[in-house]
């Protein structure tokens, strides 16, 4: 059974975690989770957790004390990974969701729209962002992370779903998928698809996903080791 | 005021937009909010939303009925900007966040642990993902693009918080900051920070940013059109 805890300031926000497959994996005992307000552990009797930057600067800091007391009260703290959630961070990534899928304990710290006094980070093993864009809260990336890794965990997802994985973790765009209706208002279904012809369906998702791919993320094309087969397909369509 | 329309399986998952920055915003009338389950317009008496893929495959799809007659339901829908939250979208950044927050109606679409009838593409203005790597959900990564936005509205951060966005429009991670105490377990708040001399300062923490940048995230240095100054400092430390 994994273990998550987190550090937070605004510990409700945490309620998606009880929805659907996360809300399943607690019922199923593949997951324990819990949250830790570290208000607790603030520096005075007003609760205050903040202060004023050193050499000036506008904003405030979450103080060191609070986070580092709530860590160590933490069971287990010295043996989990102690992640930073942290917009200076490295980039989350599909990679470290699977390292993480393998650990036993994961710790996230949440700041809420304060930077951290730095010297946290000789507290924590990873500091990571989910993206290049600034939000209010640690909180939402927590929960971005945590779905990430935990939907990897052993029976979390059915077959079928773990299945719609494939895509990132080979740099390649889903291909577009239909259903039912075969007409919407006009639109119809790509005729390929209702051939029956496995090779050519196949031959077709291919293609449409190296082009897809190729319009909306020419970053992950580089990363591609193509074929000529796939370089024509690109080029001669 | 902005008006956000969200288009979810799950609406209670919603709830942190409740909590501090976002339900302020909320209350001060800057943002009205509100959830539409698309299981209303399921396709016959069992609420169905989805269906298997034409051409074979794992998973299912959510069907595009359901979607386009939620959509049309929405007052205002044809002047929204209509964003499908879709792990083959493009990267949602920063300079997104700007560009929607200057729109009076977004409408976001979330799919769950399934793909869409591509058709629905026809019917939106945006497909955005939030980061490479996989979700259960699309209503984490719209709450994440929700607050990305919101926060940029006037009024709804102080002048003090809303500087902490530079660091990503800049392509430069923040520098480390320090707050009280000034000795934390032996480990001490940076001299220079405790001078008081300010030139010196923003000297060092330009110096400290570039070095954290070209630690951290190489790939964001290379998009910095550095002076020969700040060469000197990265090569000479």
């Amino acid at each position: 059974m994994m273990k998550i805890d987190v550090m937070t300031l605004f510990p409700e926000m945490f309620a998606p975690l009880n929805s659907s497959i996360m809300g399943k994996a607690q019922t199923d005992q593949i997951l324990t989770f819990e949250t830790h307000n570290f208000r607790d552990y603030a520096v005075n009797k007003h609760g205050h957790v903040d202060d004023t930057p050193y050499g000036g600067g506008a904003g405030m800091l979450l103080r060191i004390e609070p986070l580092v007391n709530q860590l160590e009260a933490i069971p287990g703290h010295d043996q989990a990974r102690v992640i930073l959630v942290d917009p200076s961070g490295q980039p989350f990534t599909q990679k470290k969701a699977h390292e993480w899928s393998q650990e036993e304990h994961l710790i996230f710290i949440c700041g809420h729209y304060e930077g951290y006094d730095a010297r946290i980070e000789n507290y924590v093993t990873d500091q990571v962002s989910i993206g290049d864009y600034v939000l209010t809260n640690g909180e939402l990336p927590a929960m971005v992370m945590i779905d990430a890794t935990v939907r990897l965990l052993p029976q979390v997802l059915g077959n079928s779903e773990s299945i719609v994985d494939e895509s990132h973790q080979h740099n390649l765009l889903e291909y577009p998928q239909y259903t039912r209706p075969q007409n919407f208002r006009g639109d119809e279904v790509p005729e390929i698809l209702l051939s029956g012809n496995h090779g050519k369906i196949e031959a077709w998702r291919k293609q449409e996903a190296l082009k897809r791919t190729l319009l909306r993320r020419p970053d992950l094309i580089e990363k591609l080791q193509l074929s000529p087969s796939e370089i024509h397909y690109l080029t001669d369509n």
